[in-house]
């Protein structure tokens, strides 16, 4: 009864640094490649479109451990530590040996873990001179983030948004122009990649390769403009192992250790976030954990994607990146899988799924949002669409643990809550929501314009 | 650059009992009246309508400390301690000399205070045997609590919502389904006194007063069904002491005591929860601390209204409750004040405004919103509705310093984000939104139902 739920960190105890896994990979990724040129791209290259402190950091497989700007590091503050929470209710629902804890990022500002990146990226873009910020959207989480963030230090944001989530989900724009920033439906007529879309297909309800293509365009035609990106790329994950590097010592505090790191997988930036800083010990000290990353039946890149040099927007303007995708022209089917809804995963992630150091589970639409309601009703949160399928996975392995006897200890991140998501559970409690699991015909089809590896 | 913003207590350090003001009070409040015999109210008739527990607590001018049931502080210890905030980015903004302290509720299961009574309210029901709880609310933050808390303890719940603010803001709405409640728009066709309403006028569109009426009529013809209440009543502000109980310590931990403790004010709960603990300094040891209520200007009783004898319902099925009223039948005009469309104050508070301990500011609902954007756009924290009103009585108070360059210390409590409540924010970002004060007029109209006192 009496048994410490929540563990939080001293102000004075907030990590003062981020942790670079690709520093310590036993194999480093694979260098992204000019498409015009075929060669490894430099920091140059990727600061056309990000500031050059993240297009350095994107490349640097050299250092371990990377300060926290002071300024931003202040900002952090304002919210860290996010509480480390064992789930009791929940294991008693379950009746499972496990022990279960959340990181709870969930009570982060904008309410889910993105503004963990967003604040650096538009720091760095400040100090860098930038005065405009753009970015894609989908479910609208990344763009809240970084419209905050923008406002925080000054920036102007312009935020690309899936069309169809928009409209769907209004609340995430209206907060977004509540931070002042400017929010157009993608596909829009505001670039040329947008253009070309809308005329081949009027009705098209957005990707989010093609926001992110709306956005890299507006940041490259634009005068002191710089693009940021939520999901998918090193520096991402990188700001966001500070989950990670919290939870760490908040364990401690519990006096346990994770067997397993679960974390719900759009372009990987949460889960890298909460597992690159327990990996460490994987690959330093040998421990051993188990990595899971949770992706929708709908999106299952890294089930069922191949590992290839895919571009990673719809039209084609980023650097080929060597990642498991399904294809940079995939079209999600338009479920309510919120997020998780892009074709590719990060190049470190990609690289550890090769090495055997992590593997993905894909979950169903339906499993998702039974897991995430039995989680509202015992811990009181109602979890982000994304989120749920991180909760599933750990209800798997918490039945599991029932069956065996074992008594595991699960850490999975709650990424965010879901209380701007209530049309989708809605449509749940209405029945009106089914599973779509695609076909390995359609992955073919998507892969098919994707050039293999040698 | 380095000063601390967030004081959090361990879980050791959260307090295990509630605060009850009446026993300190000088003037103890008037009586509430059986409306039938006109004889002051005991706890056994109340428990024909509240949890008996509840009830005793109601009447209780004796004890000043109140066991937290272990049950409860157990559900507690899943969110709280709620972080107290210095809110240095809107000191900066604001250029003042005030230091400026939030309480963030915010946080909470729901995203509001409301939780921090909708727990013990349902765990006392569950000890008595009662198996189906019911209540009313407006903008929903309760209604959602309570949702939460019932299935937390086991009991089916039914919710009237005022009919317009289900239509205009659905998520709440869904919210409540989610935890398993049934939920229904008032005035309906379930009750005699919606009917009653609708027959007479078809398309009213509710009010709290109202639902109150629809709900106490479930309880009182349904076995086994209790009424619940979220505001207004000495047992509900008692919960809610723990905010105050906790920003006591928290503020030691700052090193700083207030000068001035802001609240917004409905019915009076979250008002009584974070000011009661302190006001129990200058009841008994003379402290000097200003405790101002924010009240819409739309609905100002606490400004404007007079001290009777009045119902708490519109149908008159309540007690006949001393307070500071507009009239039982009072209907607030259709602005977006959120929750805070209540037309009387709980009996300590009006006997707290009678005995000059505190007062009531009324703050025009443009204002409120400017404040909240303000808030957001500085502190990263969209503020529900309702909490916009502490804020933009916080920012007078601060200017107020600014002027005559005194750094007083300003505590409010943020009772509640507004993600839920971006319908609003929408309207006032569009200019859709216009201020409404109510003429004295219309203030006699609606009181002179209402007998003076002798």
């Amino acid at each position: 009864m009496n048994k410490q739920k929540r563990f939080l960190l001293q102000e004075s105890d907030i990590p003062t640094q981020w942790y670079n896994i690709q520093a310590d990979m036993p194999n480093k990724p694979m260098r992204p490649l000019n498409p015009a040129t075929k060669q490894p791209l430099t920091a140059e290259d990727l600061a056309h479109i990000f500031s050059l402190e993240c297009s350095k950091q994107e490349l640097d497989t050299e250092h371990a451990w990377i300060d926290i700007p002071e300024e931003v590091l202040d900002m952090y503050k304002y919210y860290r530590s996010t509480p480390l929470v064992r789930a009791y209710a929940l294991e008693k629902a379950l009746d499972t040996p496990a022990h279960i804890y959340f990181k709870n990022e969930s009570v982060n500002p904008l309410g889910s873990h993105k503004i963990n990146s967003a604040l650096p990226q538009c720091y760095y873009c400040r100090k860098e001179g930038v005065t405009n910020v753009t970015t894609e959207t989908g479910a609208g989480q990344w763009g809240a983030a970084l419209s905050y963030a923008a406002k925080v230090f000054g920036l102007e944001a312009a935020v690309y948004q899936v069309k169809i989530t928009l409209q769907q989900k209004p609340y995430r724009g209206i907060l977004m122009r509540t931070f002042g920033a400017n929010v157009t439906g993608s596909p829009s007529m505001s670039t040329r990649a947008g253009k070309d879309i809308i005329t081949r297909d009027p009705n098209n309800s957005g990707s989010l390769g093609t926001a992110i293509s709306e956005a890299i365009e507006l940041a490259t035609t634009t005068p002191n403009c710089k693009y940021a990106l939520g999901s998918v790329l090193n520096h991402v994950a990188l700001h966001q192992t500070i989950i990670g590097l919290e939870a760490e010592k908040q364990m401690e505090m519990a006096g346990e250790y994770p067997d397993m790191v679960i974390a719900c997988f759009g372009g990987g930036s949460n889960f890298g976030g909460i597992a690159f800083p327990f990996m460490r010990h994987t690959i330093l000290e040998g421990r051993k954990t188990e990595y899971i990353a949770a992706e929708p039946s709908s999106c299952p890149k890294l089930t069922r994607g191949e590992f290839r040099y895919d571009y990673g927007d719809e039209a084609g303007y980023t650097p080929l990146l060597p990642m498991f995708t399904l294809g940079h022209d995939f079209k999600p089917a338009n479920i309510h899988a919120g997020g998780l809804r892009y074709h590719g995963a990060g190049v470190i992630i990609s690289q550890l799924i090769k090495d055997g150091m992590m593997h993905g589970v894909d979950i169903p639409q339906l499993e998702s949002f039974k897991a995430g309601l039995l989680f509202s009703r015992t811990e009181g949160i109602v979890p982000a669409p994304e989120s749920c399928h991180a909760i599933a996975a750990t209800i798997r392995e918490a039945n599991r643990c029932k069956e065996s006897g074992e008594q595991k200890v699960i850490l999975f991140n709650l990424s965010g809550h879901g209380l701007i998501d209530m049309p989708s559970y809605d449509s749940y409690l209405n029945g009106d929501l089914s599973d779509y699991n695609i076909s390995d015909e359609e992955i073919r089809k998507y892969l098919a314009g994707v050039p293999k590896l040698d």
